[in-house]
């Protein structure tokens, strides 16, 4: 047994570090939501009628402050910082998660769609009653028949050149906007996402401001509302569904920062390509994919701080006389923890990169080439989907950690858990985020064709030869890079260097990655040459293209996490990281171990070593796991979990 | 491409085959959860306390017409079948789980208690008003601080010699009994576990009748109850802790079947050794188990029944012009639902085998002897835990694959979700059950030492060759298997058989099964001989413990699904079944192929082509996807899924 002494971690520091250039932010967010910690209680109290209209009362509150609009421009009451704004929405994922996605509804995406596809006369319109909530909206995007392919969509908005209105229809019951949010009780005004038809002609999905209730709340003529129910989590906010009858709405209330609609009925845009006229109309509203993500890896904080300190008070078994076991001392019960504590920690730093990527793209004050908004719109969708399945998994592995006691709603496990469930669903569902991901790899993130069209991709693909894929692709780039870490380039580096080498790992990561989407290229021309349909090549490699694109963003944290911890002095804290990220490398490594077998790049022996050092990374973090998780700075009122008062559980 | 026509599935005579020995009692429970349809609704829109009024009622109303009362002897007014009771049990799974729960704790643990470890006294007095639901009872076990490990419970039973009464006190709040069904509002009477002290002597833990509540509800003298409050699901049983302040019962509450006390305070056992003992009386409430991993094989048929349903009438994307693709229609959507639906056929017919032999056990004339009854607790602990797992993981890919209409509770994967996640803590955590089978397995099933006293365990193991424990264990038993099925016990046997063959795959199984624990055998004596302490010895071994037997649980699951399916006449059922069986080894197979390879018995290429099979088997399933969901039987109104209406999602 190698003897290690734990570092002696500096909480303090730690949390200075996680909490980043934001960190006077996300004090202040803290602040907040202790001063708002009845409402988690009044979640699992109050009927849900009445919890929604607290849940109004609490964002109405917090917009005052200044709290929720640190987005938006100085002259319409906001912060002007991107940056900001999404720290602020992170660590509110601390807290109730009805107010957090409410926040994210009325600011994120209602104020984001008006802020991004509208211009001036829409900001001067809405903004700034709309950042002090004054004007409550709502995103009326998909609908109950289509939702991850918005250019699908079923609602109809037509230019009625006689009277320079657009009518705005729904034509059948599965083109009805459902799931959307603030539209069953609170939302004044609609942004709806519609075919927009001119002329007879149909110009594709554009978004329009259309009123839905007036001032007493009262819905307006045309528009027929139905509440969607209770909901496994998230039952603070009204999500609804939307009819709309022949509603009329100015020829001002298209929101024409991309395209607009002459009085006489001429369509005119900037972009001249439907497709990439779409593709970039969603892509300013990548924001909202950037604060899922992170909310997820926030909420998984909580779960895992909670989880921790039960570990360390709740005994069990153990030899007879003395006093039984602390849960953590149990090796599995280590590793169920860990392993997703240091993911947590991977994730937080991969996070923290694409904000910084974020914030840097939309305050540049110069236009930022398309490659670059391309690559940040599938790091944010590869990002939110790694993110939000890991808040899945990590809170339900916590729940189930804490046994009959993590079931009951005080200890949070239940809001944390239904509440981030559909996070896996909403602003994109995880596997049509990686299959995107996947996309731009496989075509260097051209926008010629439409976000989100498989099919497109397929032939695209299949119509260069597999060497043009490769080149033309991010593939070659890392290979590149592995040489960068094993300058060698040898082809016997995966024997040389040891298991807890970084350059070790990101070699591993970077050879599955180039591996399996030079493979994805290779499958989808092979199916295509064979003379199957598009349809069917993509079903049948479709497990492979999700896998590429995970193995992609698994790449991009694994480097995250390692270029900041080797950017940190040495010391405790470096060290305890190091041992946090080797922990994620190796426990990847290990859960996926079979695929590199297969391909010849890791031995059994160096598999079963990889297992043995998970375990005995487990063991090294066990005397530091308190710290590393009092180190997220989750306040004890949103751990107020009953089951972590002193008189329950200890001895 | 292999062209094969897919069966031509006959629904009804694939029902009855799941159906099984008690088709009528099944088809009874179907007609009874059709006409108590409306506690659905009512789980989603009642009050927590109105819902669990309404559950009561149900349970009432159910044990009017004998469906609860099955396995209770019908000189008390019971139907005197144990199979029947567990088959009625199973299938009330498609309802509403509250009411399961509710029977659950009334019929199952309370009356169980009482049948199990009372004698005619106790019978007598209790059964034929327990039967009828007119005497509630709850089973106080658990403990706050004291939950797997019962025999260190904290609750007090002293013989006051002087009255002939027990007095039950709660020394600490550790010692509450905690998450108690029927605990807070409905039971008149508790089966109390306690340490029985005897003249100062600790005797270990006995349970006892202790009357909580009078004729109109209120508290019993000395009884505190608190409410559990708001769970994660379940919120139609009430749920709650209980203290003792020196509660005084009669010589004759305790449930003397196993051990009595004089009215002069000697204490008597027919059995001497103490751990035997309560091994003994703990392992008579195996039922509870066995009914527990029935209900979470059939909640997950119905999750899957709505989720294949929706799959075949929800398109997303595909070429431009043409209709959409429906999802089902989707490679990595077949994967997602047809693997789990492949492994719960496996745990239907791996719980047939079980509720079958433990109907003998309970139904037999004769005394059963010890090593079978041990054998049985082993084989419902083993599958108690795979079956309750497998609901959580289902139940939550069904509610993903069918994104955000899957998030409304109107359509069931809330309740189902919510109401079984607990299946896989109570009656025995499932790490620690697969625990106790591993203790099983390695012991021969002695139980010279206490139920779940793993580091007893280590010290036995240690205390002999490896090769002893080998010959001692079930190890040599399976390596036995492995030549019955490849008779030339040939070393080359994992390259010879094709993928497909059952012998092949069984044989995989077994050698996975005999090398584990061979493994775990030899690893835990190193261990021991290495001078490290039985905890930390078995805390570095935890993970290979459990992994071990989960790989005999697995095991017998594969030969329960390939014995059925052997049986089967030549036709299309049988080759529907032999697609789903298949489908159930490779995927196994696939999920741990790392394991194969690391230990010589599988090799890359054989590695991928099962994937390649597990592709092609999910094809091949596809057309009949709906047959196979409907075998299932679940009634329409179980299914009562929203989205499924025509208009909602059909084009």
């Amino acid at each position: 047994m190698p003897d290690h002494a734990p570092p002696d971690v500096d909480v303090p520091s730690l949390t200075a570090l996680l909490d980043g250039t934001y960190a006077e932010i996300r004090d202040l967010t803290r602040k907040r939501l202790v001063e708002h910690a009845q409402v988690l209680t009044d979640a699992r109290e109050m009927p849900r009628e009445e919890f929604r209209e607290r849940v109004l009362q609490v964002v109405q509150e917090l917009a005052s402050t200044g709290q929720t609009g640190m987005g938006f421009p100085v002259q319409y009451g906001g912060g002007g910082d991107i940056g900001a704004s999404i720290a602020a929405f992170e660590t509110m994922a601390f807290g109730d998660l009805s107010v957090l996605v409410k926040v994210g509804v009325q600011f994120g995406l209602f104020g984001g769609a008006i802020l991004q596809l509208g211009t001036k006369k829409h900001h001067d319109a809405y903004l700034e009653r709309l950042v002090r909530a004054e004007l409550l909206g709502c995103f009326a995007m998909t609908e109950t028949g289509h939702g991850s392919n918005v250019q699908a969509l079923g609602t109809v908005a037509r230019y009625d050149v006689q009277t320079g209105e657009f009518v705005i229809t729904t034509p059948d019951t599965i083109s009805r906007k459902d799931y959307i949010g603030n539209a069953a009780a609170h939302a004044q005004v609609a942004v709806v996402f519609a075919q927009l038809v001119v002329e007879e002609e149909s110009q594709g999905v554009h978004a329009f401001v259309v009123p839905i209730r007036d001032d007493e709340g009262r819905l307006l003529p045309g528009v027929r509302v139905e509440d969607d129910g209770r909901k496994i989590g998230l039952n603070g906010v009204d999500n609804g569904r939307i009819w709309f009858d022949e509603v009329r709405v100015p020829r001002d209330n298209l929101l024409n920062r991309y395209a607009d609609v002459t009085e006489d009925g001429a369509y005119e845009s900037t972009i001249d390509n439907p497709d990439r006229r779409f593709f970039t109309m969603l892509g300013t509203l990548v924001q909202g994919r950037v604060c899922v993500g992170g909310a997820g890896i926030y909420a998984s904080k909580v779960a895992l701080a909670i989880a921790v300190r039960y570990a360390l008070q709740r005994r069990q078994f153990g030899s007879p006389g003395g006093p039984e076991e602390l849960l953590l001392d149990y090796g599995l019960h280590q590793r169920r923890l860990f392993v997703p504590l240091a993911r947590t920690y991977a994730l937080h730093f991969a996070q923290e990169v694409l904000a910084g990527q974020l914030h840097a793209v939309f305050s540049a004050t110069q236009e930022v080439d398309e490659h670059t908004r391309r690559a940040l719109e599938s790091r944010a969708a590869g990002t939110k989907a790694l993110g939000t399945w890991h808040a899945s998994t990590t809170i339900q592995e916590c729940r189930e950690a804490c046994g009959g006691a993590g079931y009951l709603s005080a200890n949070r496990f239940d809001a944390l858990r239904a509440d981030t469930d559909v996070f896996t669903t909403f602003e994109g569902d995880n596997h049509i985020l990686l299959q995107l991901v996947a996309k731009g790899l496989l075509t260097d993130y051209s926008s010629s064709f439409g976000e989100l069209d498989q099919l497109g991709m397929v032939r695209f693909v299949a119509g260069l030869a597999v060497e043009t894929v490769i080149e033309r692709t991010a593939v070659h780039k890392v290979l590149e890079r592995i040489k960068d870490v094993l300058p060698g380039g040898d082809d016997d580096w995966d024997q040389e260097a040891g298991i807890n080498d970084p350059a070790y790992q990101l070699a591993m990561f970077r050879w599955r990655e180039e591996h399996m989407l030079a493979g994805v290229a290779r499958r989808l021309k092979r199916g295509m040459d064979s003379g199957m349909e598009p349809a069917e090549v993509f079903s049948r490699c479709q497990g492979h293209v999700i896998g590429a694109a995970r193995a992609h963003v698994e790449r991009l944290v694994l480097e995250a996490f390692t270029d900041r911890t080797a950017a940190m002095p040495e010391g405790a804290n470096k060290a305890a990281l190091n041992l946090l990220c080797d922990l994620f490398a190796l426990s990847t490594i290990e859960a996926e171990r079979a695929w590199w077998m297969e391909h010849g790049r890791l031995s059994s022996a160096r598999a079963k070593a990889i297992t043995r050092e998970v375990d005995e990374l487990c063991r090294r973090i066990r005397p530091i796991a308190q710290d590393l998780v009092d180190a997220f700075g989750v306040p004890a009122e949103m751990q107020a979990a009953e089951m972590l008062a002193d008189e329950t559980t200890a001895v």
